[in-house]
């Protein structure tokens, strides 16, 4: 946690005095092992970040001067698309793009995906949040991204996705793909990540219609949560 | 695991066959749900990589009868200085090197590296062993990757650091460095990455004196695992 992320609802008292319980206030005790008057660094989910004072601290709840002044870094300019992985890897990929500054991820039905996925408990609101809250506070941003379930990639692709990649660049991470994933890209970017097994003809040939490029990354295969730092890392 | 790794001691009979047991034999039947007959990708630790023919699989052992013809990805022309990082993070990081083609790592000690770090069961042999072979079955490779543990800074930095660095391009991730991370570098780099808290001044020092250049990952602080594949993806 390098940011103590704030809502709303912990202001009391003035507009500048914040309480902490639970998470965070644990997180405060145990890790940074903050006492009064240390200065940590908040922000507020979808505005300004800053630092804040310690003015109280107890087992129960900690009290914080806050002043933020300091805008959040820039959005990463680009769109993820991914086919809906196993609930532990959901995790760790959420976290993992919150951290890389994307704004917005889709996670997509392929043929596939295995259909039990979309029973995990992993997409229910709370916790998809959690992940990302998490990313945010590791790399210090108070925006929170936007996630969508698309369950039907044929309806997906027919009624969003020309919308999505509209004035932006759209890419198909494809092993083996003729093409290596360019650098230092200028423009927004749309990457679409595939299941597991890849996908299939019908779904590639849909998504070559509307302009996606196949790019391939190197020989060796990638967790999820590698690729996307791998490819955000050439990309921007 | 999408490559299957061999050691010497899993051939039997002929110069071919191979019987596996244990986790290697509950992941092909769980995950990959093989049958008699199936091909799956092999590899040999340190050797070619291949095919598997399944000849056997019962609830106890598979036989299969192998083809290795291939050599495995070029290795990545980097070498990874890492402070030693917390049990949970040196699983993660190690897995995530080893599947990325980093082929030689150290673990260094920091000032603000907790002394109690070192007593980790996860730095024992085995457990290094293991988060090494699961990066390379991830990745598709045979080559394992070395990794020494260096207790100190100062004898590391003396010692060693001017032989490792020879030729190549010594790379220091710092956040706030005037110079943005390079990009498409032809020559081998060796990789810095200090502790959580940052280094100290003289070990700054000491790293520049030496030709370490420091360099910059933009404003987001993104975890070890994440950063690897990150600046992976810039420098080759």
């Amino acid at each position: 946690m390098n940011l103590i992320l704030l809502s709303a609802a912990d202001f009391i008292e003035s507009s500048s005095r914040v309480r902490l319980t639970g998470r965070r206030h644990a997180h405060i005790m145990e890790v940074h092992r903050a006492k009064k008057g240390d200065v940590l660094s908040v922000g507020l989910i979808g505005g300004k970040m800053g630092e804040g004072r310690i003015a109280a601290i107890d087992k129960q709840s900690i009290e914080m001067d806050v002043v933020l002044k300091e805008d959040p870094p820039k959005a990463l300019p680009l769109t993820l698309i991914l086919a809906l992985p196993r609930p532990q890897v959901i995790k760790r990929v959420l976290l993992c793009a919150s951290s890389l500054g994307i704004k917005k991820i889709v996670l997509l039905n392929f043929f596939r995906v295995e259909k039990s996925l979309w029973l995990s408990s992993s997409l229910q609101e709370g916790a998809i949040r959690d992940q990302l809250v998490l990313g945010l506070e590791q790399a210090k941003d108070t925006v929170m991204p936007e996630v969508a379930l698309k369950k039907s990639f044929k309806k997906f692709a027919e009624d969003e996705l020309t919308d999505l990649i509209k004035g932006g660049l759209p890419l198909v991470a494809h092993p083996g793909a003729a093409q290596a994933c360019p650098v230092g890209v200028k423009r927004p970017v749309t990457l679409l990540i595939g299941p597991e097994g890849g996908l299939i003809d019908y779904e590639l040939e849909k998504l070559t219609q509307l302009g996606f490029k196949t790019v391939d990354l190197g020989p060796r295969i990638l967790r999820v949560e590698s690729v996307l730092p791998f490819i955000t890392g050439k990309l921007f």
